[in-house]
């Protein structure tokens, strides 16, 4: 049985290490290269889902090449990142803040919420991670526990000494430059044999 | 623990249900129909992935409306499908195969098996579900019990005789109109307490 952490006033694993200087990557270069690592090394099979779009128009100039000429982005109805880890279907999306003190939850669409409530109601593990850029500082929050604190405070977003406190920073490594499974090894995992 | 089915002369479970007449709908929209059913009676949550492309050019002719005007089709690295069922990931690509009576392993790009072979190495249930249009019978096929096959036999296509006595037919119902999770059911899930 994995330990499904639960809303608590301190967090069950913190990661007190410092973040070492980042290098200005963006966070969604930071999961590709961190999910290919991941791939490479036979830790987990994580990936990107592609952009969702609706295909209106194709040309065939020439009979092994097709080019969309006509198309539209779709608002997304699932998570940008999916896959297995030790047996455990993973789901989550991925967050830049900026330069703000606080995580928006219109950042996030109210269905994407949904299906990240529904992916753990059938047994996966679903979780956000957001950059706080401003800071240089990545955090894990588990979708229960952002649910649960918005529930609680009737707030409409999460501000960062909120997060600081009861989500997982993420330590800033160069291979992979964002670890995030480490997090789920010292929480969901924690006391798993392997 | 779940019982993963492995090569057998018969198959663990057959499903001996005649198909009854179906209407003519391609697998694509039989399976979209079949993933939304599951999602409303909360049974499972499992997704088609988008068609992965390639985006060149974006015109923005209004600032709420971003127009696509040049893109390419990638060859896929992973499956179309995956979700979450059970609180295993599920993983699989589903092929629709005309009036032929076999089916040919080129149908599958060599990395999406791979893709599989690794989906299930990390704890996740993957397989193809293959429909001879010509017999009207969809089948579903364990990856681990197609590679068996192909490795033994040396043959490039999977023959009509040998899925039929070796995999699972998905007996065609109304609602859902093709219920592969049935065939887990009776599977990799036999005798595991829901």
């Amino acid at each position: 049985m994995v330990n499904y952490p639960t809303k608590r006033s301190t967090p069950a694993t913190k990661i007190n290490k410092t973040s070492f200087g980042h290098r200005g990557m963006n966070l969604e270069d930071d999961l590709n290269q961190t999910n290919q690592y991941y791939l490479d090394l036979n830790m987990a099979n994580i990936h990107k889902k592609p952009t969702p779009i609706t295909i209106v128009k194709v040309d065939y100039p020439t009979r092994s090449k097709s080019k969309i000429t006509e198309a539209y982005f779709n608002v997304p109805s699932t998570t940008d990142y999916n896959g297995v880890y030790r047996g455990k279907a993973i789901d989550f999306e991925a967050k830049e803040i900026g330069r703000l003190t606080s995580f928006p939850m219109s950042k996030v669409h109210p269905h994407q919420i949904k299906h990240m409530e529904n992916i753990v109601h059938h047994g996966g593990i679903a979780f956000i991670i957001m950059r706080f850029t401003g800071m240089d500082e990545t955090y894990l929050v588990f979708i229960q526990d952002m649910l649960d604190y918005i529930k609680t405070s009737q707030r409409k977003s999460l501000p960062y000494e909120w997060v600081k406190s009861n989500c997982h920073l993420i330590p800033y490594t160069l291979t992979p430059p964002v670890h995030y499974l480490k997090v789920l090894d010292e929480t969901i995992f924690k006391g798993v044999h392997r």
